[in-house]
């Protein structure tokens, strides 16, 4: 419908997840009246990432050298590893400061709807990284639905025979939340995972 | 949280319209794992854009060359003039082909809210195109919103002198739309203009 390049800029916004037909043409239009700078910017940044950013050779993580900044740097213990699915949940972690361990991102989650096995996640990598014994505990953080769940199984039953304290994130309630507005299976495993409270 | 550059891309594409902090961060996630050649595509059109695009200067809509497509299209009715806030509704209105004179493209709409007054609209460029009297109707197709109105009544106290017939589009029901999910403006519009069933 636009005279060429407009359209084309819509047509390659439009592939970007989450991001509709009208969006496109929102931001193509943001675009079109922005300081050519700013554009210019942006156009610059995504051909940099392409060609600085790797998967760190260890973890998985994005790393901008061979290995992420986590794997580097040696006061992470070495003895614990957290198990996630991405890179984001990499950093959504280090945003709590209560993990000082070492991670394994595994690239996703087992999801036999999504055609996604076991041979198609980082499970390798990490049991070659488990091989030396260095490892004592392994966090599994997938995440708290039914893939994420499946993954962490698959990977318990992998591990406990290597005689691995093998740990998972504890579910219950999210702070800050309503307990009327938790779903049954939230509030289940609420109770389930109940403590004494020391006086 | 992220290492440099992928960090600039969040920030850079958290700053385009509607898009959020997770989305930008979905986004950028897409691109580090997607083909370098569709990143570095959708780069090359952003700087073309930039470079290529610019505003018609006879009707103020997006262009490659001096004036527009629809500008220079010598089949188009030069009697008629549309006059629009955006290049979106010339899209909009070419989507019907219902109509087949020229457009004029405002630049936004009147809104003291924001500090736009006429001047910082394209009405100027209109009254200089309507001075040799080629024109002969005006249709005023501003948003049916409070900024549009406010557009459309200053233009039509500016035109109606001039001895141009000056209309606007027909406020009413939308066409595959509930008459119980309208609202009352709508609904007492679409009263309003009535019209009588032929046989």
């Amino acid at each position: 419908m636009y005279e060429g390049i407009v359209q084309d800029l819509i047509d390659e916004l439009g592939r970007l997840p989450g991001v509709g037909p009208k969006s496109a043409q929102r931001i193509a239009f943001h675009l079109l009246s922005a300081d050519p700078v700013d554009v210019r910017r942006l156009a610059q940044v995504l051909v940099e990432v392409k060609e600085r950013v790797r998967f760190c050779s260890v973890c998985g993580n994005v790393a901008e050298e061979e290995t992420c900044r986590i794997c580097r740097d040696p006061r992470r213990d070495p003895s614990v590893l957290c198990v996630v699915e991405e890179s984001k949940d990499v950093v959504a972690i280090e945003r709590t400061r209560e993990f000082r361990g070492r991670y394994h991102v595994l690239g996703g989650a087992i999801s036999p709807i999504e055609g996604i096995g076991p041979d198609e996640l980082r499970i390798r990598e990490l049991m070659t990284r488990l091989a030396d014994g260095a490892v004592t505990e392994v966090i599994l953080a997938t995440d708290p639905n039914l893939e994420g769940e499946a993954t962490a199984t698959y990977l318990t039953r992998l591990l406990k025979p290597m005689g691995l304290r093998v740990t998972r994130l504890a579910s219950g309630l999210p702070v800050g939340g309503d307990l009327e507005y938790a779903d049954e299976v939230t509030l289940g495993r609420a109770f389930e995972g109940r403590r004494a409270v020391d006086d």
